[in-house]
């Protein structure tokens, strides 16, 4: 989904706000689509930087596709894990 | 997109397997589509149940529609916030 044309905002443990702003920059920028990247529980992060971006900063800004993914995580003993992944993309 | 047909598994504090095992139910019922809801930081434990189900019970399940929306919730105190919320749509 996340093709060439898009910019990637990849959440972190920064506060929410931190990855609005990222988001807003990249559309006041020209970008037509932004995707937005999480996993674990940073999931639930990205639906509020989602929402935030469409409510109160780029009011024709749409959701565009949601998808959501397993993936492998390399842990510090080299064991690894899956994490639950989500990526929304919103376009304007 | 919750219709008349779907069933609903509402994510709250148990433990991810207790929906996990709610939704495999449902399909085992003969349910074609199973929507899991979620609000605040339980989005990410909604989006960990949806793959665990496909990934490791359903395995014929695909996600289908994914949405994600603002909800108000109301306050003890009788004032109201904003909360995120997710619909995942599982069908076999």
């Amino acid at each position: 989904m996340a093709n060439e044309n898009s910019n990637v905002v990849f959440i972190g443990k920064k506060n929410v706000m931190s990855y609005v702003l990222a988001v807003v920059t990249q559309f006041n920028g020209g970008a037509k689509s932004v995707v937005i990247k999480a996993r674990g529980k940073m999931i639930s992060r990205a639906v509020d930087v989602a929402e935030i971006v469409r409510n109160r900063f780029v009011s024709d800004a749409k959701v565009g596709k949601i998808s959501i993914m397993t993936e492998e995580v390399q842990n510090e003993d080299n064991t690894k894990s899956k994490v639950s992944a989500i990526e929304i993309e919103v376009v304007r």
